[in-house]
C-alpha cells in the first residue's frame, strides 16, 4: 500500500475552500485557556469543513502565535467570529436556526453514540466546548437545547478539549458524508 | 440541566481500572515527536479503556514530564510496552492475533466511516499512528493488514495526531458499546 503524496490528496485550494458549501456545524469555544487547543480545533474544523468557530469569553483568537502553531494555516481559512459571552453567541445561533448543545457531563445528557445528529431538527447544530478544567459554565448550559456526553470508561474525568471536539465533529460529519 | 460533580461521574478507581476487562484495541505510536501528543493519547486510551499503547522508535515513554502534563495520570494506569521498531511491535501483535492497520492516506486505504470494525475478524485491532510530519513509515505500512484514512475535506493535509487517534479510537469503541 503506497502512501499518497501531498499532491495526490486532492485537498482544496484556499479559493475552493472559500467557495465550498460548509457543513452546518458551528463550534463554540467558551473560556478556553490554551491557545494551542484553539489552534487544534481550527485544524480539525478545516478538515471537516465546518461552517464557523465562535470564540467566546477569554478564549484566544487569531491572529495569535500559539493558535498559528497548531492550526498550521487553518486559522486563516476557517470562518470565525468573536463574542464577549457564550450567551450572546447562543442568541445569534438561535436566531439563525441552530440547535445548541453543550458537550458536558450533566443530568439527562445524551450519550454521543445515541444522539440523532441525522434527525431533521438537527440540520444546523452548534456545539459548545468549555474551559479545560471547569467545562462549560452552568449558566451557559441553561441556554442550550441539551447536553451531549462522550462516554468514558477509565479513571480520568474528561478528555483533552481538542480531542473531544475532534470526536464530536467527526461523529456529526460521519453521519453526513454522502448525504445531502 | 445540572452539571455533574466529579464524584457523580462514577469513574473507575485505579484498582477497578486494573481489573476491568479492556477493549481489545492497541494503539501503536511510531516516531511521535511531541511528548505532549503521547500524553494526550494516554488520556484518551484511559477514557476508552484500551488494552495497551505500544511505543516505538524515538517516541517518548513514561515516566516523562511532558507526557505527564497531558496524560494527567493516565500514564500511570494505561498499560504500555516499548519496542525499538514498529516492525517488532507488529510481529508481537500478529502472533497475539491482532489485525494491524496504519492510519494513513494510501492507495486503497479504507475510509474510517466504511471500515467494518464490528466484523468478526476485527475483534482484536491494532492502530498505528506515525510521526506528526511524515506519518507512518512506508516500510511499516508494508507489514500492516491495511490502511484506514480519516476523510478530510479542507485545505490541510492531516489532523493533529492525538486528535486523529481520538477519532479512530472513538469510532471503534462506539461500535462496541453495549456489545460483548
Amino acid at each position: 500500500m503506497r502512501k499518497l503524496s501531498v499532491n495526490e490528496l486532492q485537498r482544496k485550494s484556499r479559493e475552493e475552500f472559500v467557495l465550498a458549501e460548509k457543513n452546518k456545524i458551528i463550534v463554540v469555544l467558551e473560556n478556553i485557556r490554551s491557545a494551542y487547543n484553539v489552534g487544534s480545533v481550527f485544524r480539525t474544523a478545516d478538515a471537516f469543513l465546518l461552517n464557523s468557530i465562535y470564540i467566546c469569553g477569554y478564549t484566544a483568537y487569531p491572529p495569535h502565535k500559539e493558535i498559528k502553531k497548531t492550526a498550521l494555516g487553518a486559522d486563516e481559512t476557517v470562518n470565525w467570529k468573536r463574542f464577549d459571552t457564550a450567551k450572546h453567541a447562543i442568541e445569534v445561533l438561535s436566531s439563525d436556526g441552530y440547535k445548541i448543545f453543550a458537550i458536558e457531563q450533566a443530568e439527562n445528557s445524551i450519550a454521543l453514540n445515541k444522539f440523532e445528529f441525522f434527525h431533521q431538527s438537527h440540520k444546523k447544530v452548534a456545539l459548545i466546548f468549555g474551559n479545560e478544567v471547569t467545562g462549560v459554565e452552568q449558566s451557559t448550559i441553561e441556554y442550550c437545547d441539551g447536553c451531549i456526553e462522550i462516554p468514558q470508561m477509565g479513571i480520568k474525568h474528561s478528555l483533552n478539549v481538542s480531542v473531544a471536539a475532534g470526536i464530536v465533529m467527526w461523529e456529526i460529519v460521519r453521519t453526513r458524508i454522502g448525504v445531502d
